[in-house]
């Protein structure tokens, strides 16, 4: 991804910390020679060294996976930003934060380790609630989905947050996009308001 | 993108005006044969046969993009599904909703022309304001950037909204994601509450 400097974040924890919460993210490769995308839930593995999902079998997406280097690109809010909320001129832009992971997809097709890949992710969307729904793991659901554990062979990570423009601007950037209802895209500017 | 018949939009009309809502989308094309993404606004062309961005020359995404057949994938909120909100059993998935499209992209340098793209995005954004700001369109300010026009060959749409689940598990979900704070995902589903 193009990252001007002012926009780059290389500290790899804390891109792998925005995977973790910002988790649903587009699994891009190549299918039959054609560019396909997959929206999906990914999970950050325990020694951090890849990222994890789960398809359905139907999907075909999987077939030629192994072979490919894979992009899979994670996103969080974002919105336009105007130039009118400048102090001194400026253009139009959209502000976002993203990640891209570039690595090599290996199957997941054992039993076990498949039941612990849908157990993980449930357990992480589930522990919000009052009483988290646990699951059954029925070998025939098993049957229907499979495993892609991807090796993070790069991490590119791109925090685009008016970062290049003067304090009070970005004072004004962070309190119009919270009065216009980008709470979340407003507190990633970390700026007191 | 994959899609099962219960989440197919076939609907040309509806999945340009989704486009046209969630006009920030992801550019997919190869840069030297690697997989590349830059995050950009989209406009749909008059004629709707086109979809239009810019980018920064700096960014390398443009330059042996007249070759490929790029696609651009677009997305609204999403969120996650809790089984324990249907009355019958099922799995934990995520709802989304995201146009694809594919197309050969044409580059767009020419000054006039380039100026109109940035008008039309800027009135698009600024159009909700209470005092909108007019672009100046400074030559040296479009000699730095490069407009993309993308003909339209292929459109997929994918509403994934719980259309698989009988009604009142449709209910359930549409009111738990209101009350967790999903309002934008709750209302695509379309569902009185």
């Amino acid at each position: 991804m193009y990252i001007p400097k002012h926009f780059e974040v290389t500290d790899k924890k804390e891109a792998l910390a925005f995977i973790s919460a910002n988790g649903f993210g587009q699994l891009i490769s190549t299918v039959e020679s054609r560019l396909f995308v997959s929206h999906l839930p990914f999970l950050v593995s325990e020694d951090r060294k890849s990222i994890i999902c789960h398809l359905a079998k139907n999907n075909p997406q999987w077939n030629s996976i192994e072979e490919q280097e894979v992009l899979v690109t994670f996103q969080g809010p974002h919105d336009y930003i105007s130039p009118s909320w400048y102090s001194s001129p400026g253009v139009p832009t959209w502000n976002y934060q993203s990640v891209h992971i570039y690595g090599k997809p290996v199957l997941v097709t054992e039993p076990k380790k498949l039941c612990s890949i849908v157990g993980e992710l449930t357990k992480k969307y589930e522990s919000s609630f009052e009483k988290p729904w646990n699951p059954e793991n029925k070998e025939s659901l098993l049957n229907m989905i499979i495993g892609i554990e991807i090796s993070i062979a790069d991490i590119q990570c791109k925090y685009k947050l008016s970062q290049n423009r003067p304090e009070s601007d970005q004072k004004q950037v962070a309190e119009q996009l919270k009065q216009k209802g980008s709470v979340q895209l407003s507190k990633a500017m970390k700026i007191e308001l």
